[in-house]
């Protein structure tokens, strides 16, 4: 069935980052101005940044926020004709009037009409209720806005102590970015090992790892509070173990699924806290899309839907929803969970389900864990990786695997989610065709390897 | 149908290298010294080695052969008690009596004779019949043997000028090899672009980099001769076009299957010149096994057999032979033309069907090339990659990829070959969850976005 496209009809887009953008940009390349007018709703200062890239702003290792940003309101206002306004947030949705209540800062609120609503808007940073919280010197890093005010901070304040809350992706990529500024760093999580999106032995490995880095790494310690100086600024994160000074700290405890307003307006959210959208990325209302952060996906091995905060989500949830709102025709595929990241120099990646995901998930399964090197042993820059894999028991199709390890060791998780994919069998995975010669790999590949030894322990 | 297996059988493995003892120790592993008696015929010295990591032994990237021996004989004799002879060359093999004609250097013929016979004589290079090809200095570099000799000559000689003859794989990391060494190296290629088994346009990528680099590259210029000095030695390498001079010439002309013994006891060999076999690597004749650079294999995506002398299928096939020879059950799964080699920085990997493959085996398909950076654009260290993909049409499935990039392009290839191994369309190519963070891809992996563009061009 051919969907109806109106006559100059008139989309909202509610929130002007990754998937809110790449929704209006594709819907524009779809329908010119004549037949559909744009309006998007940014409340932060900026458009189509890489939230990604905060820990390489304040680092250093990017010199200006400017190069984190893909395209600003003025390039989006001249070349897609779409009427992006900054510094403006959508305060409601009323599905009757099908409109938006929109407020632009110093401003009062006025109702703007759609006819198709986009709504994007992304996730809220976890911030536990614990004293000293909002004092000066605690951080998110969760916006542009959050990132450049904690680079401001470093630049200006040259904090000689921090401390990271949280040793998930963020909270090491962060550690690692307080490291190149010369800091002191302490990372503190609630869990007995780093990264808790990996299984507990190979999170240990991290641990390990973080140990023979400069970043002191506290596990199983909770956060009890933040403990302020005279002049109210932070001076200390309090665990329930020990004290640790902090000229600055970076929360890294994750974000939810900024829903509120979608539930609010009576649009389904899913058991994640995610609004559930079909594989157009639909919601239960008529001509109101969601997409990016604030959505839950369909998670391809477990089939349950899980709520998964990542850019590259976004944008392909994004493109998918702008295609649809532009009259072609577009599905989501879902997503594995595939997530990587560095830390000093040591790679993290995974896919697919660990343990506790496949317990949960009611799979039965085996697991191997093997250690290789990324080139050839006698191949110069040869270095340590760790491969584990989970596979279910009968159909030996592969579920979930992490790697840690060394320069070149990560991005091989690429292999084992185009093989989750397509739910091949450890066996296949092992007889595969992938590309040798001693610079890139041993003559079996790791993830090749670890995919036999999990086959012969079936 | 189980197999039936003899009390005390006797294997005999012609060939020393990945594909025959990694038959042999893995038909030992399966069944013991009482059940099973091995004998391993070797006419070089070595056994078990890396005959890829040759330029990098000749580069003194690798210090010492040894280093490129995986296993020697004494270890297959010790750990696996397999009774390996090396300088033993088999002569040929009678099917009738069951019996190889063995000579060791030195020594009369004798026939041994086999139950089982595992066929793994590799390959030979392709030499050219002209003038001047035996003179000393010219050398092949197929086997560990030829490899210590080029670096024996190097270390002893000091060249000056080195001529490449062959500009595919082994040409283009042999004229690195020379560079490292300090040598003024000319690369002298017939074809009209090096890397024969990428598409031209793609090729000209890796001539237009060659030029910037310390070689000197000759294309479109096939070799007439060899001139040969006072000594009778090597001086220059002579095309149809000019005479460039050379203290060392090395052939990278490729291979071609060592089969002629198999035909000539009678077994069969397919259009490919390589010994026919099917999946579980069983040649024509009953109990007479095949694996390695001296077989055919079939080609997933094409159906066709090919001849693909490599290392890595040397390995994978040889132990599904010797897993069916020790009375298991395996089998090969076929291979996909994937392939990966760098030189001097530049990183070249394909996979699957080229356009003249892909014509050839009567595919309709389109293409589309992209340029994108191997990590987000802004993080230090991107480089350029770019990506050529076929698609065939109405089935928009991936028939073939090609990548010619700097650090951390290469390896790409294996999510595009494990993108092939599952016949997956380009469309799910772009929909797939691959890792995404800053210092490891852009958000769109460039194989998404070489994918989306080819989904788009159909």
């Amino acid at each position: 069935m051919e969907r109806r496209v109106n006559a100059r009809s008139r989309l909202i887009v509610i929130g002007g980052d990754a998937a809110g953008m790449s929704a209006a940009s594709q819907a524009r390349r779809l329908r010119g101005s004549a037949d559909l007018q744009i309006l998007a709703l940014e409340r932060g200062h900026h458009t189509s940044y890489s939230a990604c890239g905060i820990p390489y702003l304040v680092g250093r290792t990017v010199s200006s926020h400017d190069e984190l940003i893909s395209r600003d309101p003025e390039t989006f206002r001249r070349d897609f004709d779409i009427d992006v306004r900054t510094g403006t947030e959508a305060e409601g949705i009323d599905l009757d009037r099908r409109t938006v209540t929109v407020r632009t800062a110093g401003e009062g609120a006025v109702e703007e009409p759609f006819d198709e609503l986009m709504i994007a808007n992304g996730a809220v940073p976890v911030r536990p209720d614990l004293p000293g919280m909002d004092a000066p010197g605690v951080f998110g890093v969760q916006t542009l806005t959050d990132g450049i005010a904690v680079r401001e901070f470093v630049d200006t304040e040259r904090p000689r102590s921090a401390v990271v809350v949280g040793g998930g992706y963020i909270g090491l990529e962060m550690a690692e970015a307080f490291v190149q500024r010369g800091m002191e760093v302490h990372l503190v999580e609630a869990a007995a090992e780093p990264m808790s999106t990996f299984d507990p032995d190979m999170g240990r490995l991290v641990h390990d790892a973080l140990v023979k880095m400069a970043v002191q790494a506290h596990m199983s310690e909770p956060v009890t509070g933040i403990e302020t100086g005279p002049g109210g600024a932070v001076r200390a994160v309090v665990t329930d173990q020990a004290t640790y000074p902090a000229d600055i700290v970076v929360l890294g405890l994750g974000v939810r699924p900024d829903s509120g307003m979608a539930r609010a307006a009576g649009i389904e959210v899913g058991p994640t806290g995610g609004i559930a959208v079909d594989p157009r990325m639909r919601t239960s209302a008529e001509g109101v899309w969601a997409a990016g952060d604030c959505v839950q996906s369909l998670h391809r091995v477990s089939q349950a839907p899980v709520a998964i905060a990542l850019g590259t989500h976004a944008n392909k949830q994004g493109r998918v929803a702008g295609t649809n709102i532009g009259g072609g025709y577009a599905r989501f595929g879902g997503v594995l969970g595939t997530a990587i990241s560095k830390v000093c120099g040591l790679e993290v990646a995974r896919t697919g389900l660990n343990e506790a995901e496949a317990e949960s998930a009611g799979f039965e399964f085996e697991t191997a864990t093997l250690e290789s090197t990324t080139r050839a042993g006698y191949y110069p820059g040869a270095a340590l990786m760790t491969v584990k894999m989970l596979a279910e028991r009968r159909s030996r199709r592969l579920l979930g695997a992490q790697i840690v390890g060394w320069e070149n060791a990560g991005k091989r998780v690429d292999v084992l989610a185009t093989a989750l994919w397509n739910s091949m069998s450890v066996e296949d995975v092992a007889a595969m065709d992938l590309g040798y010669a001693p610079p890139f790999s041993p003559v079996w590949d790791p993830v090749q390897i670890a995919a036999r030894k999990l086959a012969e322990a079936m």
